[in-house]
């Protein structure tokens, strides 16, 4: 369970030792994800997406998450399984998505070392921290860790994934019903990175 | 968020002012439940529903726990409004159903609780406590609240929803791959009237 | 076709000697049921189900078929193959449910006296009969075999499937707005077996 | 009920007082047509279509029932209502179309009859007989009302929509990996007028 | 790309090694068909099938495509694979279905002359033209190629698929609220033969 | 029509003076968009959307494309009423999303014209140019509008939407199976300018 302020986001991780068709003798590991929300996730309730299926946002989501942790994996090394990482939104209050990638980081940190305990996998398959930080522009000034209110009022909104030693994985940044500079763009990276230290620093301190 | 041995299930209640077209100025109040499953609440990982729809099996307790819960509901006493009560299953150790209806009859109290103290409503408009026990024949002997290795072994399976004063809203007794007497019908009934008195002790002391 | 006062049902058995994959070199076998009511079965014309898909009500009913048919079944006598009961409500007039579990065990009984006659089985995998028998309380009274008006209007309803030599398979008691006693049950569990051995008489009779 | 060799068809017809939205105020009443086959119909079971939907085919022939009952109906004579027309196919063996459209005729007509007798409808609405015939090209010969083992092997399948005083309505006429001439198609119109005048025939004779 | 009138359609053949599962070791090939249209393709824009699911009248129309192709084609000479023929309407002006199998035809033809150049297959399994030809009675009048404002309020509307020696394929005419005679017919036929040859020379030309 | 390489993107926008019901009475004006692709529009032939749903990639896909066009709005401007661009994809080799974009700006300026010479829009609802550029790293070296076969083996992708007076609407960087720096980030950014300027110069030719 990860908690970033009023967003709590329930994160596990299943070991698969069948793999899909398409990756049967390549001796190489996947890491794919989901993601869902309660309906009483948000202020106002939703309405329960298994009663109309999954909408493009929810998987828009879930593939960003898994792109995001295969990028921290070192493939041959986890060896031919797959890891399902999933997210639940149990509370959500902005930024659901990048609480979902630096949890699920967690899940798969503690499955890894489950794997590695048990002597299934011999080298550490994963290379890197992946934490994801949202932020934005609110009232003209520059905010870490959008909440609700701002965020849907945001003119400008990003989200940025990083690895632990400061490389980027993924950068989305959009702006509704207005535009941005690349200097404003630079600001939100600097603090961007000021997050994801933070954030590396408490997943170290809990899958130590 | 209720917790029967390893089950889990979050319930929470959402008041909402319009009604469905077919209750319009009836002066009447409903009561309505949905309820869902984390994938990874079993044993093993189930596939997410809402990436296939609800199964016929959730639409079958959605509409018991609803139906259950109306059953202690003074529907003019509630005036023309809905209460949808949530149940999600985040950790399954067999009895789900019976857990979601214990727990949704809290979170309909305090909702209920809510509008009295609002002055939205004046007089009481829930009757009784409801709550549901489930119990079974297991290797010869009946035991009350199956676990989940109990529950798929069990050849007789029941589910007992009853009032706080003694009655009862719904049976369920199944057996599969065998039959049950009606001596042991009276004995799984008598079993499942001590567990209803501890739960309505416990839904009284956490909604006092 | 089973006519249960103004209900009738058309039951009809499909011997399929593939199995399911699950069920591949286990000898043993299986019988599973699939239900529908044609739209102008009812008084008002209903949505046609292929149109909209299965609803939750048809799912639950068509398990409850098959459940109940296989209680009276020695699966290892039937050998390795699966019948499919298939329950069409051609005129529904209340206890469509039942009807259909009683003229399904009809159809089930005559597509194995087949596969004996066709010296496919030898040894009768049917162990006894079943049949269901619905009861309830209308206008404060207990009525066998509800009809459509005193179902809907029924403060409590009772299905009741049983064997033939007096065991009990399923029992669904059910309260609307209202809840029962245990004497009130004691009292529709006896008026259902009076039901039950009208039915068997009549199984016999047509099965013979 | 209809009966055509061994192919059995359940028609019925509901009357509805409400329309379409888009009929509203315009003083003028409408046919359609819902089509449907138990999964025992064929000579080996079919998959129901209530659980996946109803195929392009079933969409395609309740079309055809539809259009092909509005040829013979005086729209503003109906008056602003709508009639439903069921067609259940409950045995196949060939020609279900033309059954339907032949037996939803009667059911139209006694409908129909009832209005009129009610007084809601006081100028018939019903211009003509409408009948269905389906006949083909059967190891070189010509044959009326092919059953199902002549319908799969022909080698041109035609279905006729004709009125009771001689003018077409629908012509459908189609080879499968084959061709056929202006003469084979001439002959078998010819064959098609002679089928239409006997089921005319029976027509009046059970709706008089 | 075929264009008739203001008919715009696209039309590409794909030849797939791979053949469905019932076709295997049969050494025959097989030509299907899909059918599109663009939202934009109507003068008034249509909702997006890809968002709602193929309509009837799709299906209907690709079934169509497919028989008609395949009633030119030499089965055993195609040799065991499948060619599939894309028809998707890019702007739309009456006759879609037609355009498309004409234009269909001359993928195919396309399709197959690659084949025959690689060596793949040696003798021509193309036996013949097919042409599809649209015809209707219009204020009266017969008239060749419905344009859409012509075939809306068309009387009777006719679909003729021919081959290039003079043989029929498939007769679709259908009279929406009134009936049409068999002079009538005949007068549509006569036409649609013209048409017919018309189609044959453009197709002889741009595959040639 | 937008052709960019070998990609070739259909955009026509429909102006719906009948606006969602959300929007009634706001004054405002609202652009929203579609997105598709043919089957045959890619090298090998992918599944038609229209028979299995649309996948989230497309729904993605269809969102950015309206909330770039929405960017350079005025939407009091514009009056209350909708435009929908649709984007089909006829033939496919890298940077849809982006030609998509780009064209629909072109399509939305010629209806918006279209509007302004009827007098039914005075002032001039779009503020500025929006232009869509891909970029990547391949090779170890920046490209400025990736095609197919360099696209899906880039290791990082870039996606940037821009105004004609050089600020951002929108930034999608990803690194699949690899991690990219902030120069490299930089050095992208500077490519995807030179790309958009080449873009506004054709999209103001074709639309003066």
């Amino acid at each position: 369970m990860i908690r970033c302020g009023d967003t709590h986001v329930l994160c596990t991780a299943t070991i698969d030792e069948r793999v899909p068709h398409w990756m049967k003798n390549t001796g190489l590991g996947w890491v794919t994800a989901e993601y869902g929300m309660l309906p009483r996730a948000t202020h106002s309730r939703m309405n329960r997406e298994a009663k109309k299926g999954q909408s493009g946002r929810t998987q828009e989501i879930q593939r960003l998450i898994g792109r995001s942790l295969r990028a921290c994996i070192d493939r041959p090394a986890l060896g031919e399984r797959q890891i399902m990482v999933d997210c639940d939104v149990i509370q959500a209050d902005g930024g659901t998505r990048c609480a979902s990638i630096t949890g699920g980081w967690v899940a798969l940190r503690l499955a890894v070392n489950k794997l590695m305990k048990a002597g299934m996998v011999t080298s550490d398959p994963i290379i890197d921290h992946v934490a994801a930080v949202s932020c934005g522009i609110y009232a003209g000034q520059p905010v870490l860790d959008l909440d609700y209110p701002e965020d849907s009022e945001a003119g400008v909104d990003g989200n940025f994934v990083m690895t632990g030693r400061g490389t980027l994985i993924e950068i989305q940044m959009s702006a509704e019903g207005s535009t941005f500079s690349r200097d404003q763009m630079t600001t939100l990276i600097d603090l961007a990175e000021i997050g994801r230290d933070q954030l590396v620093t408490v997943q170290t301190s809990v899958t130590a």
